[in-house]
Formats: structure tokens, sequence, C-alpha cells
């Protein structure tokens, strides 16, 4: 039956994510049956809030707190479930924060009437398939406020949330660390907490929707249809990450973005005033965005339920729902104070809370009526699912080559024989640049790869990323895999891990020189620890690029990705090598690959091979026997050249001479001792490496008597050729230190 | 004679420079003779341009180059000069980048206008003396264009950038570098080409002006009182960086702060349109700044006149001119291309330019009446900063005091015995976290140096960097010191920067967690680079911060930062070591320092030093004698404590042992051999090494035989004590691996 081959193709979804996090129990399940739809709706019709223009002033937020409950009293009795609720999810935060004596209880405080008519009403997802395909994703992108969320997730009954999560917060080994991380949690969707990546993070969630949807809806199946929502709070507008991710978001038209700006005036040091006057809503506007304001986000539902459907309404444009809110809500002497935003609120505090927002309950305690409400989503949830897995069997009869591509992308189940797309090279293939080699590559996989896609911050011709068959992602041909992300280094990277952990099969490239990691290094390093498997093109990796000087040449670059975890740093020095490192980069779907790649023409080398990329560091070249050669030379990328031509000399000159490329540290230390010492024998203590970058790190590979030949300063500007000389990357510096150790 | 020792004041400054340039001869320096001031002013009254809010349209911009041009033919003879002039600077582009086959012709063929007006007409500057301290600043922060600040500083008489420099322009060991330099040529204020980090160094030029001035200025003088210039491109207002800084200038009021965005709706990948269609004037309104539009900026010379009054005009706000060009402006086939943006134009087309713009000269060659009217320059230079000496030398006898701050501030020298106020600690001083232990350097330090101001990005309580004695710069208190950046790490970082270029005085200081410079690195690089002695203030800077968990513990951080040139990177151990740390860090003028700071307390521990830290690695304990101890520990940070407790341990069992801490790996790697032999003598390679982040770079210290203890992966979120029992990185840990290798 087509429906069960759809089922089973979300269920291996579910089992395969599952088994990785281990600790939830399938058994648990919820049948597939099809409950009745109870979802709890505002009586009053919405109020369209409208979007304001108007500055912000400081006195609407010296409201009162007490008031503001008050205020709410007398409503009707579906208003009080929903109040209810509200406060279920403020004591959560707070106990959990209290328990833990660590946490940030003010903005699940505040942002908890948002959070509660998002998951409640808004948002459709399955608790217990948090990796259903077709759910609206969500990201808290002002991650310290991550109980806001495991609060929704328990209420919500997603499993990996369970009261003794909750009890264990921020605690060794528990599913509810001090940020939301997806790849502790199943229904986190990105990693954040460092500020302004969520929103960036989400602007790729949208863009992959946006992406899909125009590649595979038809006329008679939208099969890919979701929202992304967000919240974020003043410091992520405060960074740039942001501006540019935003910037971007309204160049595209993510009519399906839809964020919440938690405006609640206070950041760590205080008072935004100090340091944060500008306004925002007449920045948003400038970025192309729709710009909602509800003026009443504590108590004001209904405001907020307009927001959101006027937002749905508004399909061309992202939508920024400004919602000025209460930082630390029914706290009657913390609220709105700095006080209540990164720590807990005290025992006496949590009382007074109690009090003023009539909260008798023990802690941890979810009363049974709101318990008895939330507890339709699970049914709600397998319905939904069920419902798009029969339309996706629909959809797989009558458009079955477009539904295989889409499930590859779903399941990230790569085609049979897609590594038989790269190219492959002898030593008389012409020489080339391996930027140009690596294009080679990009294009070959984007034959093959339904997933792949991506681009530059503005340097397509320079780092030779574009996809020939392909045009350009724009607002109105967003079914094109060119990505242009302009000069936006540091949002190109956090765009790339949200369509990286929208769907196991995307896999996102993106490029600039290499020196401007710099700019995005905070996005890479959550590839890295989200398992977001981005393939960062970093290209103009050397002093080889000559004269554009020392602000665009990499020194330290390579020594500082080879120091963190989780990540793939590749140097490779031709065809071969650049086609290694693309197979290894499309396999490893939970670590990104870094490619550092010349600007300069460089040979095709004897010896190199994808399978010896694929170990890290191999032997390209030996005349010596027995695994003792007199000396080891090692290079990586464009002075693996140099290594050759060296150990040709010194053979001449009749020394037994090993020339080893060391193309990803990352790889060769994952081999066996016994395939270390075939490569680097300990017993051979004449090492001498070279690369043209810094020797940090080097120290550990040639030994305190081998010699490690590197630039351990600025670059210069001047013709490549001229900077290699003057620096001493050459061959007769390699000859000259392997005779003197040898 | 008082102005006798005002004039002293800036030749010593001017020796200073030079000496450390090495090749200006002094006896070029025109002596100060106050010649009548020459300047080319337009003859028709200024036109108003205005502020334009009407959203950016593709049409204006399809004007015919041809046409433009004949369009200014028939004007005065000045404007016909100032056309001269104005060719003069783009032949000069043309043909440095033509001969070096290299570079960017495109800006400063479109900018030539703006370029020229600013420095023939607009800004106050002294050729012969490129550190006299009142002159207007200048930025290029589209840093790629460097060739029309060359050619600029080239026709105002700079000795930096003579004829022969124009020739070498890219080439080996020139003053003309690939992008501006200013440790390379005097006359550049700050190093650019990374796109957004020279608008953000503006930034931070304007706030010390703001500051200075609110600080000296008395009113019967305006000793400090000069404006800040930037030109800055599509690409710059595309990367967050500009963002965050441009909105603190909002945010502060930085009204002579007089930004010209360089709007020719080109970048490297194309048209803007395909990356960048946001309303930048919308966004710079909602950041708080004028925003004027100059519509015709390659021809429209009274427009970007009158633009430039108008911002003066407005003292409350900065001034964003938006001037609308075309990129490459005369290049009959290139210009409103990107192919004019990176490449020499080819002699082709170079002579097509020179026959569409009427230009017959050979190359570089500069024409008699355009040199004859630039000369005015070196006498009007000089007549600014005698009259400006003079004023000084008054303020000096009305305001002894503040004359005595403000010069040390302009000259850098630190005043006598200023490291007294450094705080002492012994083993019995309470122990603290060292990011307390850095609050109380910070705030001995204020006391003691008038140039010492800064602040962290939103977590100055957490980072501890308040000055108690001082308030908030603030618009209306720039005269405070303790400066609130918002969270907007990368913005900070290129501020800090701006202010110690502003003046040899000034030491800023800037904070924020260790693991967020991942935000500001390419700032960090900029400081190590450009020679701006920025003291980072990084606290929480390991697993030690506990619950907050991965995303905000610090790995690999070290590792990445002692493999960067020209960058001091401490961890210190204790008070003692925390403020050698800081000693050393105010010394180095030249060089940045970063300092990686606990969240934990720490104790103080017997035998660290301030002497020691100026070696980098010292021993701190030891019972061995001749020089070889059984086994060597050696910690940083937090861990010298375990590696201390270990020793203790060890020598109980009779074992030898010597605990060395490394606090700053770069200054021991400056030592002598024979002291490096003192403290890590060769024979002895029974090593360990503890610190809490990666082990990269360890294996050289520690050696082959050694054992370095480490954490190579990602942190975890649980109270701190847990993490570091859970990662072996304890005491017994240490004790184990000594007893296996001694």
């Amino acid at each position: 039956m087509a429906s069960t081959s759809s089922l089973t193709l979300s269920q291996a979804l579910l089992s395969r994510e599952i088994s990785r996090h281990g600790s939830n129990s399938s058994s648990d399940r919820v049948p597939l049956s099809i409950p009745t739809f109870s979802g709890l709706k505002a009586t009053k019709p919405p109020r369209l809030s409208g979007s304001s223009h108007r500055p912000r002033t400081t006195h609407y937020r010296r409201q009162i707190v007490r008031a503001a409950v008050a205020e709410t009293l007398g409503t009707t009795a579906e208003n009080a479930l929903v109040e209810k609720s509200i406060n279920t999810i403020r004591f959560l935060a707070i106990d959990a924060v209290e328990k833990a004596n660590s946490g940030h209880p003010g903005l699940p405080m505040g942002c908890a009437p948002m959070g509660h008519i998002l998951y409640d009403e808004a948002m459709k997802y399955n608790p217990k398939n948090p990796y259903w395909f077709n759910r609206d994703r969500f990201v808290l992108s002002a991650g310290h406020g991550c109980m806001l969320q495991y609060a929704l997730l328990h209420l919500a009954g997603y499993d990996s949330v369970r009261e003794e999560d909750l009890k264990s917060f921020r605690q060794w080994g528990s599913r509810t660390p001090g940020h939301p991380e997806n790849f502790e949690t199943p229904g986190v969707e990105v990693t954040t907490g460092p500020l302004g990546q969520g929103i960036a993070n989400a602007v790729g969630l949208a863009l992959a929707e946006k992406h899909l949807a125009a590649r595979f809806n038809k006329p008679d199946s939208e099969i890919v249809d979701h929202y992304t929502y967000v919240i974020l709070g003043d410091g992520c507008q405060m960074e740039g990450i942001a501006n540019e991710a935003c910037s971007l978001a309204g160049h595209w038209g993510l009519g399906k973005l839809i964020a919440f700006y938690d405006d609640n005036h206070i950041s760590i040091d205080g008072d935004t005033e100090i340091a944060f006057t500008e306004s925002v809503d007449t920045r948003f506007e400038g970025l192309g965005w729709h710009v909602i304001w509800v003026k009443n986000g504590n108590t004001g539902y209904d405001e907020i339920r307009a927001a959101i459907q006027e937002a749905k309404a508004v399909k061309d444009k992202p939508t920024m729902i400004k919602v000025t809110t209460t930082i630390g809500f029914g706290s009657p002497n913390k609220a709105n104070s700095y006080s209540v935003h990164g720590s807990a609120l005290g025992a006496k505090e949590v009382e007074a809370t109690r009090s003023n927002l009539g909260w008798p309950y023990d802690p941890f305690h979810v009363p049974e009526d709101v318990q008895k409400h939330w507890s339709h989503h699970i049914p709600q949830g397998a319905d939904f699912e069920a419902e798009w897995n029969a339309k996706f069997a629909e959809y797989e009869k009558k458009y079955a080559e477009e539904a295989a591509e889409l499930k590859s992308i779903i399941t990230g189940e790569l085609p049979a024989g897609w590594e038989d797309a790269l190219p492959k090279y002898t030593p008389e293939s012409p020489g080339d640049a391996t930027r140009n080699l690596s294009q080679q590559c990009l294009n070959a996989l984007a034959k093959v790869l339904p997933g792949f896609l991506g681009g530059s911050a503005d340097l397509a011709s320079s780092n030779m990323t574009l996809l020939k068959m392909y045009g350009d992602f724009q607002k109105n041909t967003p079914e094109e895999r060119n990505v242009r992300f302009g000069v936006r280094e540091h949002g190109m990277g956090a765009i790339c891990n949200g369509i990286a952990l929208h769907s196991p099969g995307f896999i996102p490239y993106c490029a600039t020189f290499f020196v401007f990691t710099d700019y995005m290094r905070a996005a890479m390093r959550i590839s890295a620890l989200s398992e977001a498997g981005v393939i960062y093109v970093m290209t103009h990796d050397s002093i080889g690029l000559g004269e554009d000087g020392p602000t665009h040449q990499p020194i330290e670059h390579l020594a500082s990705f080879r120091a963190m975890p989780n990540i793939l740093m590749f140097r490779p020095a031709d065809g071969n090598e650049t086609a290694g490192a693309y197979k290894v980069a499309v396999v490893n779907r939970k670590r990104p690959s870094i490619m550092a790649l010349s600007r300069q023409k460089l040979p095709q080398l004897p010896g190199t091979s994808i399978e010896g990329v694929e170990k890290g560091g191999y032997i390209i070249s030996d005349n010596s026997s027995g695994n003792k050669p007199d000396v080891i030379l090692i290079g990586t990328g464009s002075e693996l050249e140099i290594a050759a031509q060296a150990g040709d000399e010194l053979r001449k000159e009749g020394k037994a001479v090993r020339v080893v490329s060391f193309v990803s540290w990352e790889l060769f230390d994952e081999q066996s001792d016994a395939y270390k010492e075939s490569v680097l024998p300990e017993a051979v203590s004449a090492r001498v490496s070279i690369e043209a970058g810094s020797t940090f790190g080097w120290g550990k590979i040639v030994g305190s008597k081998g010699k490690a030949i590197g630039i351990d300063r600025f670059g210069a500007s001047a013709p490549a050729g001229k900077i290699y000389k003057e620096f001493g990357i050459t061959v007769e510096a390699v000859v000259a230190a392997a005779r003197e150790l040898s």
C-alpha cells in the first residue's frame, strides 16, 4: 500500500533519529488514530493591531504587573484556561531554574503568552515524531530562555522533555541543557544561545521550505507547506548577523517566516536605553519586512493571534511581530529588571510570584485541566502526519520522480552510486587552481544530489561556486539552487545551518575567502556543535593569493579550525584530493567540512588519490624500504608540490625520502595506530613539514627533532611567487632542512 | 617658550612615528610658514540637496557616462580645474592598477569627486605630519579602492606616497599595499579591506574625538575639534558589523561622523539587485542617522559640497551621505559593471578611457596646474598645525593639569610609576575569580592612565568591567569612560581599533565571554595586524562556566589565538598573574592582548608573580635540583591550581616535581634559549600539561613523550565541578599521567 510506504518514510526517519539519541522508547508512540480536533480558540474575533511606525517610547512599559494580571480576570472560561496554561509555562520555567539554581526565568515568564499561542494554537507538529517533515519549525533565537521551549515541548507531549527532564534542567546528561541543542533534545530544531544565530537559522529554514515548495508542489498537491516561527530578543536584534540574515529574508520575500521580537527593553546590562535606541520597526521596514506591533504582549492574547493571522496573510514578505512584554512578568519585585534575566528568582520571590499570579500548585505541577487540554496535541499531531502521509502517497503515485527526489531530501539517503559523479584526474590532467577543481566537483555533485545547493558571499566568480545548470535562488525563482548571499558571511553560515537542519538530505555549501571565516566563525562553530553538515568552500587559502595583502591572506586559520571539535579541515593539493575531500564531506552529514582552496594554479601530482584523502594523511611517493625513510617530507595543499619537488631533489642525492600529504589532520587522527605508524614511523624523527600558514600545531607531527616550515607572521602585498620566496616557502628551504636532519 | 613646548609635542610624535616607518626624511618637512590660504571653492553657492526618503530605483543609474562628462564642460575655469584634478585621481588609480596588473580601479574612478572635495576642500590635515593630533580623520572603509586614497595622499603632498610609491603599487616592500595599511603608509589611519571594519573604526575615531572634546575643551578653547570622514560601499553596508557600529553611532549621536556611501549598485557578483535590495536610507533613519542623498555623485560637485555643509550643520546625529556614483566612471565599455571592480582595465580600455575623458597625459602624470593647485596643502597644513600648536600653548598655560593629561593621550607616554597602581597579592589574599581580579586591575589602571576606557558587549556585570569611578559614555555624557556596546561584539572590537588608533595614549579595552571572540575575530585580527593595542577582557574562559553549556564554553579558542600573529594571549591563574598580564598589555601598545579569565573562584597561588608573567612561562614551585626534575607539570589559568596540587601529591611520593605556569606562550617564545632551557630542560621528557581547552598545540610543549591533558570535544551543560570531573580535568589525572611518565 502506498500509504504504508509513506508511513515507512517518516517512521524510518523517526527511528533513525531516536536510535541516535538513544533514550526514547518508541513503545510510547501513540498509534495513528485520527481524533477529533479540539483546538482552543479565542471566542472574540481577533482585532487587527496593524503596523505601527511610532518610535519606541519608554512610557508604555511602566505598566504595573499586578494590574495587568487583574485585567484578564473575568474573561471567558476558555480564556481562563489559556491564562492557566500560560502560567503553567511560567512556573515550569521558574521551578526548573529554581531547582537548578541557574538559568534564565525572565524570558519564559514574559514570552509565555506567545509561546502558548504558538504551540497550542498556531503550529502544526507531531509530538511523537519530532522529525515529521512537514512540521512548522520553531526557533528560539533568544536561546537562554530555553525553559520556555522545554515547557512547551513538555506540555505538547514530546517524549524528549518529561517531568524528570525538567527537573534535571542544566544537569549532567540531561536532555534539557542550558541552551537549546537540537542534538540533545528532539523537538529543538537548531542550536541557539549565541545571539542572532537563531533568527539566521530560521531564515535558512524558511529558505529551505520556499525552495522545496517551489520545486515539488503541484497545482493539485501542496506537499511542502509549513511556517517558520522565531522568537528573538533585544540581544539578537543588536547582533550584526541578525541584520544580515533579515536583509536577505526581505530580499528573498520569505513570506512564511514569522518572527516574534520580544521587545522587553531589558538586556543584561540593564535598560536597553543604555545601548539600543534605534527604531527596530523602521529598520525592518527598510529591510523589506512587514512589521506589526503587539503593544500588550503580556495579556493581549487576541492581539497576538491577530498578528499571526495578519502575518500569514502577507505572503510576499517576512513578518516581524514586535511584541512588547514585561521580562519576568508576574514577579512582583523583579519583573521589568535585568535581575530576572539570568538568575533564579530565589525562594522568597518565587513565593511572591506564586501569590501574585494566584498559583497554588507545587513545583513542576501541571494542573489537570491544562494537561487535559494539551493532551489533544498527540492525536492531533498524529493526524497531521497521517494526513500528510496520505497526501504524499497520492503525490508519489502521480509524480514518482519528484517524490523520489523529495524523499531523498527528507530521509538523507544518498542516491546509489553518487560518488561516481566525482571527477577523476591523472598526473597528465591539466593543472589548475583547486578553487576551479572544486567548481568541477560542485557541479558534478549538484547533478546527482537533490539536496545540494549553495552559494557565495558575493565572491561567486572568485570562489568558483556557480552551479552552471541552475539559475539563482531569488524571490521569484526559488526553485533554483545558486544562492546569492551578498557580502554577509556570518549570516550565510547560519542560514546554511538552518538549511542543513531543515531536512537530512539538504547539503548546503557556502563560500568566501578563507581569511573571512573570521567573520563567520561563530556560525561555523555551531555547524560543528549542532551536527550540521555544511560544506564551507574557502578559497584564496594562503599568501598564494598575492597582491591583496595581509588583510586577505590567512595565516592562522588552518590551525584555528584543526583545533575546533567535530569539523573536518581539508587542504587538498590537486584534483584527486579535491574530489576526495568532497566525497568525505558529502558522506559526513553530521560534521561540517571546510575546503581550503588555492587561488593559484597547481599541478596534478602523481600519487594523490581519493582513498588517500579518506585517511587524512598518506604517502604520495616513497623510495625507502622497511618503513625506514631517511626523511619524511610532509605537505598540504599548494605546498604538497613543493614537498614533492624537494623529495625528487633529495632522492637525486641518494636519500630515501617519503613524501606525505596531510590533507586532513582529523581524519588521520582517526586511523588505527598501525596505519599511522605505516605513514609516520615513530623511529623516523627526521621530518620536515611545509605549509604556507602558521606552524602552530605542527610540532606534534614533526616531533621535537623535526622542522616545521611555515609562516608565523602576517602576510604581505606582492605577487604570490615573490612572497613565497621572501617567506622561505620554497623547495630549497625543504631540501636544506631535510639535509640538516637526515 | 610655550609654543616651542607644543611644537615639540607634535614634532616628537612625528619623529617617533617616522623613525618607526623608517624611510621618511624629515628634511623634506616644510617650515611652519603661514601662507595665504588659497582653497579652491565652487563659485556657485551650494545647493542643499536635502534628505530623500525615496526608495532606490534602478532608473537613475542608466545614465550614459559620456553625456555626464560632457555635462560638466563649459563650467567656470575653476570647475575645469576641479574636473582635471578629479581626472588626475582617476588616472593615477587606473595607471597604478594597470602597472601592477592587479587592483581595483572601479571605486577610485567613481569616488574621485568626493575624494577630491574631501582632501582638497573639506579636510584639515598636515601632509608633512600625518600624525598631527587635531587632523580630520579619513577612513576608506571600502579598502579595496585604496588607489583613491594613495592618489589623494600623493596629490596632497604626503611623503609616504610619492610617484615611485604609486609605481610600486602592490609590490614587495612598497608603501602602497593592496589595501590601506596604517602601519605601512603614514596618512592612512586604520587598516581596511575586510569589509565593514572601516566604518566601525570610524565610529571609534569619532567616539574618541567626542570623548576628548568633552573632557578637554573649555569655553575659551576648543582644543579637540575634528571630523571623521568615511567612504563605504555596498559591501560594507551588507556586513553586520557595519549595522552594529552604525546603530551605536546613532545612539551616541556622533555628529562629527560623516559617512559617504558610494551607492554604485555593483558588487563583485554583479548588480546589487541580486542580493541587496533593502532601503539603506530607511535603515539608517531607523538607526538614528541623518541621511542625505546626492543623486549625481559623478559630476554633481556642488551637491557633494552642500551635503557636507548640511552634515556639519546636524550636530546631534551622524550623517550618511548616499552618493550615487558610476563604478569605473569614464571607462566607456566597463563603467557600471563588475568587470571594473577588481581588475586592471587592460591597455585597450585604458586608452579608450583616456580618450573618453580627454586625458592626453602619460601614465602617472600629474598636470602642472593640478600639481600647483594641490601644492597649497603643504603650507596650509603646516599652518593648521601651527595654529593648533599655538592654541595648545595657550591651553597649557591656563589648564596645566588637563594639558598634561591630554598630552599623555596624544603622545602615548605613560605617566611615571603607573605600574605601581596594579594590585598585589599574596597566597594569603582571598581567592577570587580572575574576572574579579581583572576588575581590580581595570579600576586601578583607569585611575592612573588618562586614555584608559572601555566596556562590554552587554555583559559588564558578568565580565566585571565597570570602572567604578566613572559614569557611562553616552550621547550627553561623552566625557565618561564606561562604554556600553550592547550585544555587538564585532562592532565593539572594530570600534576599539578606531579608538586605539586615534591617539597613541588611548588604551581601549572591551569585553565579552571568551567563546564570543568568534563573533569579533575579524576585528581582533585587525587589531593584531594594524598594531592597535586593544585589551580584550574575555571572561568565562572554559567549561568552568558550567551550566550555560557547550554554546558558551570555549574549547579551541586559546589555540586559535596562540596561532595568530602579533597578539598576546594570556590565561592568568590568580591575582598576581592577572596584574602581570595587564602590566604587559599596557606596555604593548602595538600588540593587542587577550585576557582569558575565569568565571569561577580560584586561589592565590604561591609562586606566581608579575615578573613571571612577563616571561610568559615560569616555575612556580620546584623541589628538584640541577635542573633535572623527575617530571614537569605545566598548567595555565584555572588549571594551574590543579597542576600545583598534583605537584604536592607527587612530592609526597618522593618525586622531584617542577610546576610551571604557561600564562602566555608568545612571551615564553620570545625568551632566550637559556631561559627556556631553565624552565623546560630538553633532557626532561616527562612533561604533563593540563588546560581546560583543546590540546592542539601542546604537543610541541610536552614533546612526543609527554602528555597533554585537555578537552578535544565540545563542552556540556552541568555544574562546573561535575564537568571537570567527567572530562578528566583533575588532580588525579595529572598525578596518574605523571606517574606513568616518570
